[in-house]
């Protein structure tokens, strides 16, 4: 079955310190932590690169999930590793290594069975490597955009440029502020949406998310949980719950985006509850409406008035 | 007719710095921002002190809203002035001078037609205070508190004590902190629940607010706005929204919580959107009412789940 979601990114291992726990050479990166999240709502293939030290016990958990993998390359080197400090908020990041390895050649290549997948996510890469990704597609219905400072900075007008091409930009408020030079939300999501994007996502990591779309502003509030153990891949969970949810209704409507970023919600809840990918990849779609059942009793009020 | 809420605490005059304006002299307090919120929904006394200085314009503005001002005070002196100035998020706030005069020597009395009141609001103020209001009124259907981190480092014992005392306890996480030792909302909030209060109520400023009420959670987002000028009273007004709301219900429910807190959320949104009170002040039921329908489409969402 070809999928009808494929996302572009990193698979990764991670080592991750938090004041209590150090977890090295956990499965990461994320292509990883998306697909796991998506693949419980629609069919997933990953295009990525993975190193020959990569673990075949990691390839068939992806696989077991029921991932497409034909667009993950497996080349000769290491595997991309990523080492990152958290606070004692579990709020700051500091990241203590970032080795691209085999990712340092990474160039997407789709393979013919993905060409056509409606729904494309392009995880937070180089803008030229995702304007090649949208060069060898045909004409998605809903093209999804994860980027970061560094990108922002160092390879603004190709990633200006790229904004034209895509549907909903995911992004946090320093980002904003970098790519707009606006500080407060609202302007800053219109200016965003003047270079093209028709949807633009806050990410406000444990306060939530808001999202921008036509004349809606939704407010998406985190689920407030009893543990958070690690942060790591909570960003990427919410994008691949949200573009799930989106591919499997087939619907880009305000309703839908609303409905599809309170499941990235609930999907991020369960990620940051362990450590690497376990929480979403060992959930199934009764655990994630279980969660959704929490989120309506943590967020949804009765609509009532002052009479 | 007597109030069914008394607020005790400040009546101020504030002087207040953003990056893009300065507004000095302007009508503030604890006491000032809660009552013109809270009388929009219940009868409400405030209990304060100003000094000969106050502005008769002023005195006037708050009766004519119809609070109770039997229970504040004008004695020989000036009144409180505070003045602080705000970041360019307008999130961190540095104090720039806090002139007690006549609050010094602020001893709060209860008038005898207050001390019936079934709703009390203990706004921020010495906690020896706050114990005094309590030995005055006669056994109150619901006590709520706000604090600061200078008496709960300064007075912890006095606090603590207070903390057995009253239903509903207001902080923010740093006070949370302070108070408890713990950083995460869900075990500061517990241990804050073994000292007495019911009911927490955990401000977030900008990302709203979350309650840990019995075994429930609500999480209440912000609004999200097109402009933000002052978020001075944001916090005082949430509350007189929220107590305001309960006392014109006389419901203490869970859900009568829920409800009391999207309120307060609303009116801290008329707050912020204006320099000093004249936001919530110039409010009426209508306006409210619209404010909760745009809470409504920001917020509310469809309860679905995935099938």
């Amino acid at each position: 079955m070809e999928p009808k979601l494929v996302v572009v990114g990193s698979v990764a291992y991670d080592h991750v310190e938090t004041p209590w726990e150090t977890i090295a050479e956990v499965l990461g990166g994320s292509a990883t932590h998306f697909s796991l999240a998506s693949e419980l709502l629609v069919h997933t293939g990953v295009v990525a690169v993975v190193g020959d030290d990569f673990k075949k016990s990691d390839w068939q958990r992806m696989e077991h999930r029921g991932i497409d993998l034909t667009g993950l390359k497996r080349t000769e080197g290491l595997t991309f590793r990523w080492g990152g400090r958290y606070d004692e908020h579990l709020k700051e990041r500091t990241t203590l290594f970032t080795h691209l390895n085999v990712f340092a050649q990474f160039s997407p290549e789709i393979p013919a069975e993905y060409r056509d997948a409606p729904y494309i996510f392009l995880a937070n890469i180089d803008p030229d490597l995702q304007h090649l990704v949208l060069d060898q597609v045909n004409n998605p219905k809903w093209v999804g955009l994860d980027s970061m400072n560094f990108w922002i900075t160092g390879k603004k007008e190709s990633l200006v440029r790229l904004l034209a091409r895509v549907h909903t930009f995911f992004l946090n408020d320093s980002e904003a502020f970098e790519l707009t030079g606006f500080r407060d939300a609202f302007r800053a999501a219109a200016a965003i949406r003047a270079m093209g994007p028709k949807v633009v996502v806050l990410k406000k990591g444990e306060h939530g998310s808001v999202l921008f779309v036509g004349d809606e502003v939704f407010s998406v509030p985190a689920l407030v949980l009893p543990e958070v153990k690690d942060p790591t891949g909570a960003g990427d969970t919410y994008a691949g719950g949200m573009a799930g949810t989106l591919a499997r209704l087939d619907d880009l409507s305000p309703e839908a985006m609303h409905f599809a970023a309170v499941v990235g919600t609930c999907l991020s809840s369960m990620c940051v509850e362990q450590f690497g990918p376990d929480g979403p990849c060992s959930s199934d779609l009764e655990a994630l409406n279980r969660r959704l059942e929490l989120f309506d009793r943590q967020v949804r009020h009765s609509g009532r008035r002052i009479s």
